[in-house]
């Protein structure tokens, strides 16, 4: 039995919807969970449909060459297509914060993580116990400024020979090379510990904490060449008062960290995210 | 230019997505939203639909004749078309609270709620100021044991002669009758002021204060026969402590009783709400 | 039987909370509530009492001159004295948009606040029939670029007038000048329809939807001459995705909007909030 | 340098507030932190306070002594004296469910509680291999019905043995007997999956789908005999809609109790959480 997610993007028009679920229909297919989303201001179009074949297969390559023919070339459709059951390879890049790190590790072992975790990267050798103690590769690739290029390329060829698929920013805290960006475009999912567009940049609870806000937020979005300006997966925030010390506001925090972060992964890996114009749509 | 809101409900079975918009597609209309939910377990298929015909008239008939001929009886379908533009008759029945009758009529005047807002109906006569200030008849009709039967003869006989469509028991503190529910059947919408299983019946703020929880919350749920027993529409919550008594819970649950009825009143008037097996799907 | 509340800060020091309690003790006086906080970094002290003088009298004076002598000196104190059965007389300002005012004036038919409401004042004629319907005066002062200031001395001379304690910017669109700020500093209330310090300004929920953030929120604040800058008094927030338009936005703002100036009203008229150094401490 | 947490409760009565401020004044001590609480209906007086003894040492006995002749016998004071940098001995018990006991342990790694853990006892063998992997004992301690009393001889056992002060069962599967409750009173902190008082007892995430409900919670508090009805410490809660499975309520479920129990750890353990009446006052 095949199983498939198919996400689609393309310019609005009449009659895709009926004419993509009589494609499954016709090749003896069940549409086990549809959603879809028209921007109107732009004119656009975008779907995301699970499907089952039941009876026998339906490899994904005959998928693609059929549904190629049958509907993508008349609506000049772009689609992505994933295998229901494959669990996607992620990399873990933390620095010396282990508390993203610790949920993520955990979450994997209790399987509440559909991924496979090849490695933990780290600019430090803090965290490197921790890689231990879940049975990890762990892989120091120290970053100074004059070794940045250099560390770009180990990084790039650890990747490749892990053949990695999407990369977690567990609080990693160096800033991502455009050329990384551009071998995982809106594939890099970086965890800011703010509510963006509020505080982007360093030290965001020590400008939260002056301004007096009575509430604070943490934000994952996809990294974009712009620091923190990268289309915005998921938001969460807690509330805090003049009771509450810098220091409460970085614990508060990490909670907060710890759960958007760990929502953006599911989200992620589940392929709910769609992006476009810096945004994104997602599906629930 | 005609434009409707379709509602579907029937047995889970293969091609009724694509059978549905290819109908709509193939009488010239546009699909404007869909939204679709299948419960597996019990194999059952949800579907709302907005669309518009833009070339030229559609009347409601002529949709539900072709419809009924081209899909309905093919899948069993269970069906309601509403006119997009149409604005619903909602009564309001209130006691003495007057606060979310307040919410509904700024609402109502805001032009927040597409509704058309026929009267006040009550068993006393304290809200009658508040009728004429916003210019709405109103009805006083007492209701005691010995009058009970009475009383609701006239209830019906005003919500007939009004044509009205769903009624909002905006803390109306009588239970209404079996009679009332079969005339309108998930068309009565009721605020319990608790967060429902917990704490039904009278008196839910001084329970929850006994009882020392941390949260309150309120729940809008249609009327069924089973006291406070009805498919849920919507619920909030709000956070309280040890420092809050009985009249900050009552305070506080103020503000989520406006704020849960004035949303479930938004689901229910926007055809968002569609009930089976005692629960709601609510649409987004 | 007199009752105050009474609001104290001072720089932190030994001794204050059982010299001020000491005090209501040795008066025969009793302490209804008390909280206090400790800015630890800049060593300052801020308390917030209620307390009740049951036996016979204790007139403000008196408190004054007694509690003068016997503490303030002493410890350098600045402190506020109010009667706490008093009712602040707050102005409402408003221009096009009704929601916030009929909230507030909803609240304050049911008993929710405790102020008396002197007037309506608006730049623009389109709420006076709301003035009307609750039996309120309604002052129309146009602003222009040319009338500005005269405009403001006019606000001034009612405000005056009516013996004003605070103003409640109900969505009132116009920029407030200097003077009248330094006539009532910490006094002004505003509402911004944003989670400040993201998206200050004008159309926040423009910005918001570009940014593709997924949560909105508003914020209160107290008008300094720094737009959008001033003390925060409350905020909070609400969640959006990528269905809902820049209308959808608009609507679920009012909503936050209208509780949360609700909420700072309240805050402000218990004397619940101290303002120091552009921030507050806001007492539960 | 010593520093107290000092958590005082009696009949409510004047001057307790000015006497006991008064006490730590004249002993040279520094109040670090105040916080207080009257149930006027019950006539009660709560406080905690912090405070540190800067110049020379103020032994724990000492400051006993002193202040049961300067101010506990006087007002009929009950209260607690902790030195503020202990550190609880906390024993975890678990069954097969993992998440609660991952959360737990990292926040341990991340030092984010400050407990010491001497050991994990478990009914079953599964966790095990997570106590090994964070270096920690497990007592593997099978209860059936005939080996009940037998079970809890031996959990007491290891419990003295260890000198353990509280213990907190992470998803602990087996209803705790009178005897061990009686051996720490207030001291075993349960959480619950579901939004109590709503859905106690066994599986609550079931209960919660069959009644179509639109938020979920998760509960933590004391145990005591009477099953799920112990004091509560915290709570909090989830959205959920028609769109989600038994086993999505499940998955959300561990999201919040893994909050919501850590969260009513670090209560207990900062003594925040003062138990009267079968409910809490949690101090801020």
């Amino acid at each position: 039995m095949s199983k498939f997610i198919l996400n689609i993007h393309c310019p609005d028009q009449k009659g895709i919807i009926a004419t993509v679920t009589n494609f499954i229909h016709l090749n003896a297919g069940n549409i086990l969970y549809i959603d879809q989303y028209v921007d109107r201001e732009n004119k656009l179009f975008f779907m995301r449909l699970e499907c089952e074949f039941v009876n026998g297969d339906f490899p994904e390559a005959q998928f693609r060459k059929t549904f190629d023919k049958a509907v993508a070339e008349q609506f000049s459709l772009t689609y992505e297509l994933y295998n229901l059951e494959d669990r996607p390879r992620m990399a873990l890049f933390v620095s010396k914060y282990d508390h993203c790190l610790y949920d993520i590790l955990a979450r994997y072992q209790s399987n509440e993580l559909a991924v496979e975790i090849p490695f933990i990267l780290s600019n430090h050798e803090d965290l490197s116990e921790i890689a231990k103690r879940f049975d990890l590769p762990y892989y120091h690739v120290p970053v100074t400024k004059e070794t940045k290029a250099e560390a770009e390329e180990k990084q790039l060829e650890i990747l490749e020979k892990h053949n990695v698929e999407c990369i977690v920013l567990a609080r990693y805290m160096q800033i991502i090379s455009p050329k990384l960006i551009e071998h995982f475009p809106n594939k890099i999912i970086n965890i800011h510990h703010s509510f963006l567009p509020a505080f982007p940049g360093a030290k965001p609870y020590h400008s939260a904490y002056e301004r007096g806000v009575k509430i604070i937020g943490a934000t994952s979005h996809y990294v974009t060449e712009e620091l923190d300006a990268g289309p915005i997966i998921e938001q969460n925030i807690t509330q805090v008062s003049h009771l509450h010390s810098i220091q409460d506001f970085i614990a508060k925090g990490r909670d907060l960290e710890r759960m958007v972060l760990s929502k953006a992964i599911q989200l992620h890996i589940n392929r709910k995210v769609m992006v476009y114009q810096n945004k994104t749509v997602v599906f629930s």
